[in-house]
């Protein structure tokens, strides 16, 4: 009967191809830990090679560079490897593109390990481990900004070429550093800028290491805690707010603008680089798909649409919002004025 | 740097999606487990419908569906989600074709942990747990005999075309029967046909129930064990092996397929059923993929290609085998002669 019924009809690959994309992400990380990009980059392009450079079988080399051909990261004609044109710019550490480094954050197993019960996350409309990724001084917010500062750092150089102001002193609040990108893109542009990086005490030592490594380590301050709890100073000319509000429901954003108001001189205001899906929730497709992230791995984040955030920020006593994109980063720059 | 690098170049949303792929198996999982496709098949059709069907919060179900709509397994009009073609076949229990139990097989959990070190597996050629999936009366193997059955049954439909033989006795050997679909379905061509089912005893009961709602209870008999050590029993005129070697490598296969010979008749023949890669090992798609799966999960299993398996039989001492689609199951037929 089955047979039948499945022979005229739609293929189920579509379905199976979903039920095994979780190793997808995890062959993509695998090879990244490898280098196996990189290796086939230098000229080892079988897969004896291949394994010999990362220390690792040959069957488990061969199995993971024809799935990552099938998958279409990878090209292979006879018994020889080639990259594709993406994996080749982002994958490979011999490209100035290179990318890599966020699948040790995106597949990371504690991400990962989120969704195993997706399902309870889902009647409970958040995460249903204890505080998710959120607890102070979590581990993986180290990794966030280690591994992830190559993508910072495309939304941070556009995000500065819009609110730095080169000629005039600036104080600038970064909230939530993280890799120190958008905050140390300003004080690169405005040589008159003073950083201040909030974040973990621990992830701050990545932030402080970024802005030596940028030449603007004297301009660079930190305030390590909470956002919600520590002092954040006052009379800034700019807050910084990079992909912080997507971990929390509205009113405890709302707590939070509102000490973000108060550190602000009257006339200051705040850049939020987000990822805003539009009104129907379903476009842009990466940005939409973001509120599933914060599902699994916040007790009440989202991927909020302007809408939503310019409220947000209504309740907390601001003017009303604008926003631009920040290409090519998929993110949008929020500002909001005092 | 980067911003000027990548905005000349291929978009990295590709990588992104990879990264975020197993969060596609685990929504289309937490979807069947909600019965999501189900609800909206029934005409729920908005977030707080089915949301109040699945007993669900109305946040996670709204995440859940604009990320399937997303992925194209629903649509979106408005406000209103729909059943995208695929999804109405496959994954509402409305539908004769419904399959959607799979999912809780393919995205169990302890699946998705065998990946989380896939690198380790890389490294090593195997799964780095301990036995993998493998291990006695290990109870994924109910889970898979109770949810695989629907997609084991569209195989065994064709199989059975093929190598029952109505109007003559037929004594038949099913070797790690899970849920039993493929010595059932032969019985139900060959009223003559006797069935010995044989694997882990808590499997077997799967197979017998599912003997008893075919009417061929009768005609059903169990050998509990593994198919390593257990007592076949002798004079088959058939054995099948279907889904069973990818498990092990080569030599262990060939020490299975010399006891399968042993329980053979003179003159009988092997079925074995399997996901058949061609000789590039990339083609076709899902049956390429299939090598990911035995990497992550089991010690030495494997992918095999038709060369390969059919090298396993002749150094067992079996003649030469042939193969043929069991379409519209994406599996191979391999027969071999004693």
């Amino acid at each position: 009967m089955a047979a039948e019924t499945l022979s005229s009809q739609p293929n189920p690959f579509r379905l199976f191809s979903a039920l095994s994309a979780y190793q997808l992400t995890l062959a993509i990380k695998s090879a990244v830990e490898l280098d196996v990009f990189t290796h086939i980059a230098d000229g080892a392009n079988t897969v004896q090679e291949i394994a010999r450079r990362a220390t690792a079988s040959e069957k488990g080399i061969r199995i993971l560079c024809d799935f990552l051909t099938i998958q279409g990261f990878l090209t292979k004609q006879g018994a020889t490897y080639g990259l594709a044109a993406d994996a080749e710019l982002f994958l490979s550490k011999r490209s100035p593109a290179y990318i890599g480094s966020i699948a040790l954050f995106l597949a990371h197993s504690s991400h990962i390990e989120n969704y195993l019960d997706l399902t309870a996350s889902i009647r409970k409309g958040g995460t249903t481990h204890h505080e998710g990724n959120m607890g102070p001084e979590n581990p993986i917010w180290v990794d966030f900004a280690r591994y992830m500062a190559p993508m910072s750092a495309v939304g941070a150089s556009a995000l500065a070429g819009v609110v730095a102001t080169p000629g005039a002193s600036q104080k600038v609040l970064d909230i939530a550093a993280g890799p120190g990108a958008y905050g140390i893109a300003i004080a690169r542009i405005n040589p008159q800028a003073e950083i201040y990086g909030q974040d973990w005490k621990n992830v701050l030592e990545v932030s402080v290491e970024a802005a030596r490594t940028a030449g603007v380590a004297d301009r660079y301050h930190t305030i390590p805690g909470s956002a919600f709890d520590a002092d954040l100073g006052t009379d800034y000319d700019l807050v910084l707010l990079p992909n912080f509000l997507h971990h929390f429901d509205h009113p405890t954003n709302v707590t939070l603008l509102k000490r973000v108001r108060a550190a602000l001189k009257p006339g200051g205001r705040v850049a939020t680089v987000e990822f805003v899906p539009n009104e129907d929730r379903v476009t842009p497709p990466m940005q939409a798909s973001f509120s599933m992230m914060m599902l699994g791995s916040t007790a009440g984040g989202d991927a909020y649409t302007f809408n939503e955030l310019d409220a947000m920020f209504r309740d907390a006593g601001f003017s009303r919002s604008t926003q631009q994109e920040l290409t090519p980063s998929p993110q949008t720059l929020v500002l909001t004025e005092y």
